[in-house]
């Protein structure tokens, strides 16, 4: 068994108001020094059986297709192995 | 300017009924072989000048307090490195 992450983000070039709102209220509650936040969402997906190639190519046609919109928003795939007992 | 990633979590004892959402869907729309999904909050943050050991703090505490709700989530930080020109 492992996890597999994926990362998804809007595109740089989409207006991201979640992320703006955060970055406007930093300097109220005392925190300075950020020029900009982005939120996004990550899944993590416990995946059964090996992750190999196969695996990998339909978790990525799965972001595509069903957790990103791919017209606003990119993604990323990365495998964590997940070690038994090591979760945090 | 470096890029540092807070990624925000619910904890492994919180129902997670987005996660379980896209969880249950993945079947119906032909994708087996993934036993549990977890939805979470991915911030990007700009960081302007070095990311020290004091920058890091800071940013913790700012996650702790503001970008995580640590009674029900967990959350990580880790720095990106930002290569100029480099952006995805």
């Amino acid at each position: 068994m492992a996890r597999v992450v994926v990362d998804v983000m809007l595109k740089p070039e989409i207006l991201d108001p979640q992320g703006q709102a955060v970055q406007r209220a930093l300097p109220r509650l005392g925190f300075d020094g950020i020029s900009d936040v982005r939120q996004g969402k990550r899944f993590e997906l416990e995946v059964d059986g090996p992750v190999d190639d196969a695996a990998l190519a339909r978790i990525h046609e799965l972001a595509e297709t069903f957790l990103a919109n791919t017209v606003i928003e990119n993604f990323t795939v990365k495998v964590e192995e997940l070690a038994v007992g090591a979760e945090k």
